[in-house]
């Protein structure tokens, strides 16, 4: 993409109504835009680093055989009353429309997936079975100011999952743990395991928690046997480890994504039942599984920048590459224009600082931005054949001939 | 993708209360599911074929320089009141959140982009500038009976220009038209473009309709100057064309896309201004130009099926290949199994049914799921090496040798 085309443009002062850190960097690289509190639009940056994580997520999703629908955001009253949850759910975004028919805006999908899954299962031998969406979910959220870490509406992966039985749960939930650190590793974060509630059903939930000063959420740390607890299951001044003892540290921290299992929450109130291999009818038990990739693309700002900007992990960078062409000398404009083309030919996700704007703009804009690679033509440069190569998260830069500056970048 | 591991199954009888024939037929094939009156969720097939759909769309709108965005589904009541059409836009969804604050579920995105696209403008040199989006909208239809044509929420892809002058706006408008017509060409679809009603600014808005006798809309089709008009823009009784006085004839017709001069309807109240050339502040002027990708979908059905179900044009069919094992042979399964890895191999998009299900479900199903190319195995076809390979739109079969048929494929 040539910048001179990209219809953004960097913001020098980061807008005054933003707290939050990761609002404020992705603000100012034009990567997306407030509408209102928690409400926010992905501009072209934007969407393509959010649309890396969702695609990072899909495979991991794919490989534990998660098949992938598209549920509706908009759903009947009668689905949320089955299971108890209209008048309940916190947060839920309620309207109606003509004949009077009430709708909730989806804030989880238990409600819709469950009666869905009831239509294609019959016998044992439909299960197990697990369907997953990437859609947008919305909530109703009394508080909303810490960017896309908590909004009103929300990019989430939510996964379900069907079984004849507790024990082939419990063996999918353990495939579900790798995949889940396998997307939190892609996208650059260090997502701990951690307890919180599990409400009627189950002994715990199990929280991905990122360690990070801004984090809304607290985690009580625990370095020897490496449990760790929300807040929320820790009696009050209960600093020593419940299962080994040893003190904790209390750490703030933001949450990426949770598993739960269901069991038959759901399952009940739609009565959704197998037949199985001796013909009885039985229970089908559930798990859930959500990451949120907006929050997700939030958290790795929070993680990942420096003072003067974002600093993008590879695989979820909007480009990989940020070649930037300094001064108006006509061969450098030609060398420029020769080795972008050559970079998008060989495959190279690149953004080409083409303006015509000062090498300070370029610098400060380009460490904004935060692309994990940073190649400069000048004058200069070319006087000896070469370009400057630049990694974003590292300080030295080296001297790279322009013949082989492409195979380096491939 | 094996069809044993495909967790939806093919519906014998059409649901009782679809009226719609894309609804029934997508639903008996299992590609999308009925939540509510106007709403469905996909299915892995039905949300490959929309998926496929889009990315047409993305392509073409990105060929006229096209810059992707997503905005929220949840906006603010001020934005629609700047324009009036809080009150006055039919069909629109709204509700309350925390603090009393209004909001409407995106029906159509003028009153978003508008002041988003305001904060980049400031001198000519930013125009012109296309943003667009593929997001699902929400219409509180009265009437929502027409399966993917009608829906409560839908798939749109919304594209908006903006530029100095009505000669730009003018020249982007066809070049908008030509890439609105490969849309549709490459989704299977003969579109004809349509005469609306323009509204205040313009004398016409551009429809395009594809016939078919299952339509919602009405076109005076005039067979001699190729100037056709929506039934809206026709005095009672004015069957012959105001052009070139030919008789017409009024045909069904389900609207596919539309294309609208908006001129400075959303740029004033916004008060969105550029610099000119001479320093003078002008006035924006905005285009807008909309498709439907579930509404594709759902005319593809309606045009493209016979009795024994769905044809899928090439480009958007959810896999280009069904592959059939017949019979329980070993010999079948080995050489099926192994066809099928390569075809995998090969990049050729293949549904295999392996299940053990007779010869005659498994034609059937084919039939109604409706890819483009059908290979069967079976221990007939084996005996001279072969497999028999049928296009879903012709009559005829061919027999195809083992080691011929990828490259046939491919």
């Amino acid at each position: 993409m040539r910048q001179s085309k990209l219809f953004t443009k960097t913001i020098k002062d980061a807008p005054k109504d933003e707290v939050s850190l990761n609002a404020q960097l992705l603000i100012r690289g034009g990567f997306i835009e407030k509408l209102a509190a928690g409400i926010y639009s992905y501009l072209p940056l934007g969407l393509r680093t959010l649309r890396k994580v969702q695609s990072v997520v899909r495979d991991e999703m794919d490989a534990i055989d998660g098949q992938e629908i598209l549920m509706p955001a908009l759903t009947p009253k009668e689905n949320w009353e089955k299971t108890d949850r209209w008048d309940n759910f916190d947060a839920l975004y309620k309207l109606q429309g003509v004949n009077k028919k009430d709708y909730a805006l989806g804030a989880t999908h238990e409600e819709i997936v469950t009666p869905l899954a009831k239509k294609f299962i019959s016998s044992y031998k439909d299960l197990p079975m697990a369907l997953y969406q990437i859609q947008d979910k919305f909530r109703n959220e009394v508080r909303a100011k810490s960017g896309l870490m908590r909004g009103r509406e929300f990019s989430m992966k939510d996964l379900y999952s069907f079984h004849v039985d507790e024990a082939d749960l419990d063996s999918y939930y353990e495939k579900a743990k790798k995949a889940y650190y396998n997307v939190f590793q892609r996208c650059g974060l260090k997502a701990y395991i951690v307890e919180a509630s599990g409400g009627a059903f189950t002994d715990f939930s199990h929280e991905y928690q990122v360690f990070t000063e801004y984090g809304e959420d607290e985690v009580y740390f625990c370095k020897e046997c490496d449990r760790h607890q929300n807040k929320e299951l820790v009696e009050k001044g209960e600093i020593k480890c419940p299962y080994c003892g040893a003190e904790r540290e209390v750490k703030k921290a933001i949450e990426v994504g949770n598993i739960f299992k269901l069991m038959t929450r759901f399952s009940n109130p739609f009565n959704v039942k197998y037949v199985d291999k001796n013909g009885k009818e039985q229970d089908v038990i559930m798990g859930t599984y959500g990451i949120g990739p907006s929050r997700v693309m939030g958290a790795v700002v929070e993680v990942h920048h420096d003072d003067s900007g974002i600093v993008w992990p590879e695989e979820i960078a909007p480009y990989k590459v940020h070649l930037l062409a300094l001064g108006n000398d006509d061969k450098v404009k030609q060398e420029s224009d020769n080795l972008y083309e050559k970079l998008v030919s060989a495959g190279v996700e690149v953004l080409y600082d083409d303006r015509d704007d000062s090498a300070g703009i370029k610098f400060s804009d380009s460490d904004l931005l935060g692309l994990p690679y940073r190649v400069v033509i000048s004058k200069k440069t070319l006087a000896e054949n070469q370009v400057e190569l630049k990694k974003r998260n590292e300080e030295k830069s080296e001297m790279v001939n322009l013949d082989k500056i492409i195979d380096t970048l491939k």
